[in-house]
């Protein structure tokens, strides 16, 4: 019943969903909708529009939240308390107007889809953002040769601005996943018939799905969760993206690695462990990212029961997984944004990274390079061997190399990384092009 | 390795879903992988045609899938062996022709959208054909009245139609999804460089993604795996929907119900118990359907941990749950289709549901049709009275109501279900009309 | 950070469970440990008695919930904050002893022990109240027949009581797994190995052990999250049974069939929908159970990723899972028990469902019972005509019968749901017996 | 219908696991229980012995595995079709005792317990052999300084054989969970009254419990599906051992760690990378991890949702995904066992980890060892200093504390790893000594 942070909130349900999804906002969502509705019906001659203003204004006062929570205790839904509450500040007319026609079904279904917008946006929000940066850093580093990894084991060179821009592509395109999805008003009454409508319910959806800016669908869809469901999908995948980049981050952080580093001030440091530069935000990115997927599952396995008209369970079953979902994705997409916002690349750790293995990592370069003069099976058996010599003697394949050539500087062009990024540049540059012309409101 | 039915395939794994992911299918998709490859690489001009057509003709000799299996398990991937045995097959330049430039991965996830693309067109084919079956259902039973239930007890009337159109509705919005779907070519090399295409690469993967008909991506999604995470939102979603509508089945079946039964000669019957008809294809949906949830976690848990330019074991745990959630939802669309296509509404028993409250069922309709005679307090407190009268003495509603009115007539017209479905015929009607108007390929 | 109701939490969230896992009872379990550390450092002679007294004096003393909760943003972690009030409340020997030698992680996993093990025992008594009602419907009902059902078909006779029993058995079973659920001490300081013990680590792990009535493990389980995974596989039993239950009491309550009501007074009823009784004890266990599966499937995937000597994500993505996990699985025992404690049967109903097929229920048994005069392929012939002539005609099963054997005395022998339900009553003897041997602290 | 590995089996489906749950294993199951039904009976009497005899000489002869797939279509259970084909192979009173009084389900369920019971043993085999494994690496490497490290950064030092002694304790605890499962019979018959057993029902199940060495339930649990909730969580917490183990092993065989390497020859070399060395066995059990909860999930929720005495779709949907969960656990934990069996420690790498900070990470020892001499404020203020120099200066730390100390073998002492691993060989002895007091059938 409150927006302060809880004792795990700070770490797991950082950014602007926490609100967006917090009991406050659900109150002023269902109140936000009890006004359309009034208007609604005022629009279509249902009711007077000055009932209809003097509902709104009802609709306005503050309530108590935490009153309204232990009144939700015995009717088990806050709507019931809550148009008690709103018909006892009224009169006559207006006070009989409150409500009218709906079932509660249909004012916490609304709701849910206006609280559900407002946490998307936040979360869409965060994830540009932390696209925008994971893009920044994309051009910064166009064509730094940076060790490219496979199975957790060094492969073959790539540009640091190859891996930065597919971090960018997948936030962009998780965020401009959700940012498509488009949010319905709920309305049918009892049973999804309309028939305390007196046969004005669908003029009054029409009529509410425009004042609240939302989608009007056909029919009911009180037990029809698609909506949701497709929500849950989404976020899965949003969350699938903020773990693969923090997941990321965490690796390249490490004290073995280095590549990159968070710089916050204040954060992640220790008094007492003076090398160690915890990234805090990535870790608390991953810990989010981690929970999603189960409660995806949650909210998939309710929408996969609805009975009947309106089920015995899964409807209600939906509200705190989904909630939680919004606030877990909310959490990692802003801790990311913060983790890719104040990212430090350290250049001379990525250059050092491409001799850890001693000119191994360009080994198969070598091999196409020496192949136009000496043949593909000499080229690859010269290269093979000398290979294993290094790794026997525990030496720079770089020397060896040289050796077996009799050349140095053959050895060195055809161990340079940067000629072994292949089209690394021109990917980027097509991404970073895609990017500026993708319309995003 | 066999497309032949497993021990528990005919109920969890029917329809054409199985089929388009067996192994043999996954095979045939990787040799058109690299065929396509091929070709692609001949269009650009860095592979002789003449070496394409010799590729080509190689991926189409048949390959013994029981061997390949085998040999897979030394290397830990399909593509390895397979590439073998076609270089085997042919001679110099078209057998170093063979995978040129492409990584394992690069095949295995193309073959994979390929693989899934059939599937779903195969889920999306039962989608359609289960909602097409609903909206048949829905016009021919758009005005019947019929007991609406919530929290599955009778709660006012509704018409069959109007239930039928919002099964029909749920799955024509999940077919959508999933038809909208599309699917992208992956090609990268070792480690998304493209670097052992000289420079052709982005060709190379345009050409590729023309010849297989999918989507050029940017950049490659090794370890991207949003569009993974996007399939399987959609299968979750349509895995719902499918558990929804065998929820609705399997209840409306049951022998106090009885208003719908699956007609289908030699089944669900029962020699020793005759009363008995199982529902055996709405009960074989709903077993498909429950096991999506978890499912679709087990996918994007992997979707969110892949590492750096090749994961160390999300990519790999990505095929067996992404292979089975399509045959589980395909086997629940395929079941789906047959439940709704065999359907038998028992429309006497839907009447009589209608009575089975003794006309409670329409009280609420009775007290708004007082209302205007008596106003709204004494409306209910007649109403109120009565049906507790009814309750307390065991006697049907409408008698009661009678004699509270003195007028058998008007309580006769008071609950009469038929004036008690408020918008439902136009709600249907909007609804069949809105699905004349969807383009559908 | 309060224990009052949020707005679902009246639904969702209900019984102990929720304040034992709540913000303050977390800081109560954080304060004690810190409390048993000092204590224990004194019993092995590393801290003086007179200091850890102090420190206990300092843990006793309210801390200031929201503040801490803003604290904790800082560092991520509440012990950090928590562990420098407690130093500034006191002075010299005193204040360098809080916390001495231990890490965040050491306090935290041992309070989400205590939390834990709260919040178990609430789940368990819960389970046990809603066992012991179902077991006193078994005994009450021991003996009467009622409509067995198979795929929600009717299909012969059972008794109540085996009902009952059965769901008193089920309710036992996850109970007592649940009760028998061990929890740990944790502490291993920084990297595990109790460095900065001085030597004295296992002993005061042993004392910390025993002063909080933990089970001492032999080595730290910073990383090894056996524990936590076993704790979520038990609660996931328990909230199966919860679902398997709760489903079969929102079906039992069906209008049509009307077995059972919950009668609480002023719950589950409609002025304006006077024959509904919504279960709404039932189906707000139902929705709880819902939820279940996803959370532990959270709680399992973070626990399957923690790295070396300590996490980066996946031991803060346990917290709000778990949590919500106990909350969630204790809301469902909490309703349960609540549904169960209030149940009514409706005797009634009971032996109407029986009668429901017009006596095809006991087609199988007439069969049977005609076996010894007629023989089996006799007997079988004219079971099956006259159950079939029965369906044609609209006639109940009985009465033709009782002509086709021409002495409807036999009929209605054979027709006896009481001598139809084999063992059950010695079933439903065995287990309540069975149920009076157990040991339950 | 094979047991011939499919496509994918070689890397997820490894191990005895996968052949213990195949589909010729499942028939054998079904057949052996079919076969200790009879004998059941002629224990207690209901059944000639020689009957009996016949029956069981019937259900070794070979089945037809792709037959009764196909014919297990028809019916959607593979019992109706092979208690067809067993009374099709014999006479009178052998084929009337065929199955007698048993349904479909008691034979299945039976069944999957006798499968799951072979699919247990090998995986708790193979988490045992991986333990085993751990611990002699624990042994050997018991006094080895290694860096250890916390949200993978490096922390403080540890021994090798501290990491190595808490892989095996994750391992040896969750194959004691497992091994202490203990499966149950299932016979109750149409709807669990035993009414076909003529009395004898509890003494012929007690009989087959007995022959069959399963435990006797007091119910039946056609419903009650808490076992295999039970089964579930175990399997979900072996997938976490193996996941957290298998996590391990691929951050330590980095590139730039290397600290170990699995040694197969001919598994993980590439010879166009020769450097790279790729933890094939420690990857395939990672992604075997990966879907684990998934699973979990899938079963726990059909667990949840049996309704009555057998259920309309839950039932049958626990039959892959709890087939699948095996398979997969048992892939993971052959996996691990394979890879720490010819886990290779790489001690140079283990020590060189340890330099990698220039002594950074034994800042905290060398501010514990100064404190004596120059109390707790000079002491951190000092080594905060030369860290902060080291650190700025790009200088070893261990030479500017050697000279902010003037004495470089203080220096040396103080920064002495082995020093600084605090009780981990005791915590190893006792771990070592606590596994050989454990009985292990």
């Amino acid at each position: 019943m409150t927006d302060r942070p809880g004792l795990f909130d700070p770490v797991l349900a950082r950014g602007q969903a926490r609100a967006a999804v917090a009991d406050a906002a659900w109150i002023e969502a269902l109140l936000e909708v009890e006004s359309a509705l009034a208007q609604a019906a005022a629009d279509v001659g249902t009711l007077e529009r000055a009932d209809a203003d003097a509902i709104s204004d009802a609709c306005r006062r503050p309530v108590d939240a935490e009153e309204l929570g232990e009144e939700a205790a015995a009717s088990g839904n806050p709507v019931v308390p809550l148009v008690t509450r709103l018909r006892a500040g009224l009169e006559g007319s207006a006070a009989s107007g409150v409500h009218r026609g709906a079932t509660s079904q249909d004012v916490v279904d609304t709701a849910a889809m206006l609280v559900a917008r407002r946490a998307v946006a936040a979360i869409t929000t965060d994830l540009r953002e932390a696209a925008d940066a994971a893009a920044g850093l994309a051009a910064a580093h166009r064509d730094r040769p940076a060790a490219g990894r496979t199975l957790l084991q060094q492969a073959a060179p790539i540009t640091a601005g190859l891996r930065f821009a597919g971090w960018a592509g997948g936030l962009d395109d998780a965020a401009a996943a959700l940012a498509a999805w488009r949010p319905a008003v709920q309305l049918g009454g009892a049973v999804g018939t309309l028939a305390a409508f007196d046969g004005h319910g669908r003029a009054v959806r029409a009529a509410l799905a425009r004042r609240l800016d939302l989608a009007e669908p056909t029919l009911a869809w009180h037990t029809e969760r698609g909506r949701v469901a497709e929500l849950a999908g989404l976020l899965g995948r949003a969350g699938a993206a903020v773990g693969s980049v923090s997941t990321d981050l965490v690796l390249l952080a490490q004290t073995e690695v280095g590549e990159v580093r968070e710089d916050v001030p204040g954060r992640g440091g220790s008094s007492t462990l003076p090398h160690k530069r915890n990234p805090v935000a990535a870790v608390s990115a991953r810990a989010a990212a981690i929970a999603v997927a189960g409660l995806v599952a949650s909210v998939l396995t309710g929408a996969s029961l609805h009975e009947h008209e309106r089920a015995a369970g899964p409807w209600h079953a939906e509200w705190r997984p989904l909630t939680e979902l919004l606030r877990t994705v909310g959490s990692g997409a802003a801790w990311l944004a913060d983790a890719l916002g104040h990212l430090v690349v350290d250049t001379d750790r990525v250059a050092a990274a491409l001799d850890v293995t001693g000119g191994l990592l360009l080994a198969e370069q070598a091999t196409t390079g020496l192949r136009a003069r000496l043949g593909h099976a000499a080229a690859k058996d010269l290269v093979t061997t000398a290979a294993g010599a290094a790794q026997d003697e525990g030496r720079p394949f770089a020397d060896v190399l040289a050796e077996a050539l009799g050349d140095p500087d053959e050895a060195r062009a055809l161990l340079d990384p940067a000629a072994a990024v292949g089209e690394a540049a021109a990917l980027v540059d097509d991404f970073l092009e895609s990017r500026t012309r993708k319309d995003r409101p």
